[in-house]
């Protein structure tokens, strides 16, 4: 079983709000379905839908105001429909992908998932179908309210199923020794151990906004499932193949993530 | 706290697969808006989504054969589609309305709701946001599939939560003696008790064609809301006005279903 988390800044024009990535959603999708069938379930970021709009009504930072109630529905309208963008692009080519709404059963506290029922995602996979969850306004029973990034929920569902391997896919070739965006000295690492991961990432990490972190809540959030024994990689789906590639284990350009 | 089901046949074109009634959407939503802030819960029907895709894959009868796989997924994908319109109408309004997806949560066993922990849709409420479910395409324990119907969810929410009313909003006035689409001598019957209510649908129960049953269906699922202490009218949501009474308390044309 494998899960796949799709970076928002892959599927989504980060600049521009409510602006989906339509190129790219249309080639992952084609990844997917060329990859075969297989166990899998995909998890979606937020990118250019989620995250202003979480921002402007300060969502992840709890209850604060009766106003945020409607921020709180637009924020997880939004994820609906970016979700439905690439549900609906796995379906029209013959992927059985099924939206599952986290916000739906999923209360986190304090922004973590504690205990959680992901019976349903099981049944799926068991099923044959693909489940695509998504980063979500959750309810939070301390906070109220919540954002639950794709990255806690991709890397919990890889560890809850069992999965052999969890693939982010992000729009540089992985974890390097500065931001790539940034330095020309950027290294690529392709082997990072759970020891050496936070101080790397704090140095260098992926600059990019992110109300829910960029590449050192990914790599923080993939530690638990690297303890749990996933093989978790850091790809980039930006470059044509690679999640293919990726998806039937064949090797690829990237950051893998060891104990 | 109330709950309202929306039928399918109000808010969708029941000839016209894929048809939203974009007018009675609309109009519906402004009553809801109208009603004015209240513990709410929405749940609404398929009717021309919903229903087609479920039929031509035989989702309701369980799981025939693996090709049913994507048959499940375009019914979802359906649902999600009206759900969407539904709840942006609210929102639009300043209704912080969120959608609720029963196939997330919900696993059924012989097409009827076991334990299911409405835990979210609790605490939607709580926190003054108004939840939207939607009968949909669910899992299954026995069959591996089923449809659960807007009506079973709704009146099982009504119970769960400890609704004071549930109103179901159709397009007739009520449960007539005969079908007042097909016969002129049929007669409104304003109070229902439980005991009659069976055979007197049985006779001349709604002919729509409806995977999950018309009037006979809505009646005794609202059965055991009833038994419960919940009061349950059956109104016409086609009457502009209607439905904001029905939520406000106000006295409105309709059956009184009581035990």
């Amino acid at each position: 079983m494998r899960v796949l988390k799709l970076g928002g800044s892959v599927i989504t024009v980060k600049e521009k709000p409510m602006t989906a990535d339509v190129g790219n959603i249309r080639r992952l999708a084609e990844e997917i379905a060329a990859a075969g069938p297989g166990r899998l379930v995909v998890v979606h970021g937020g990118g250019s839908f989620g995250h202003p709009v979480a921002k402007r009504h300060g969502i992840a930072e709890g209850f604060t105001s009766r106003g945020q109630a409607l921020g709180f529905s637009k924020t997880h309208r939004a994820m609906v429909a970016l979700n439905s963008l690439v549900v609906d692009a796995l379906v029209d080519l013959a992927v059985p992908a099924v939206s599952v709404t986290p916000s739906s059963f999923v209360v986190t506290d304090g922004g973590r998932i504690g205990a959680a029922d992901f019976d349903v995602v099981r049944r799926l996979v068991d099923g044959g179908i693909t489940p695509v969850l998504y980063g979500d306004a959750v309810l939070d029973r301390s906070r109220g309210f919540s954002i639950l990034s794709g990255d806690q929920l991709a890397a919990r569902l890889a560890v809850e199923l069992g999965a052999s391997r969890l693939v982010f896919a992000v729009d540089v070739d992985g974890v390097y020794t500065s931001n790539p965006k940034l330095s020309p000295d950027a290294q690529l690492i392709e082997r990072l151990p759970l020891g050496r991961m936070r101080e790397l990432v704090e140095v260098g990490g992926a600059l990019t906004t992110d109300v829910t972190g960029g590449m050192l809540g990914k790599v923080s959030e993939a530690a638990a499932a690297v303890e749990a024994g996933v093989e978790v990689l850091i790809v980039n789906a930006s470059r044509p193949g690679v999640i293919l590639k990726a998806l039937r284990g064949e090797p690829v350009t990237g950051t893998v993530l060891t104990r």
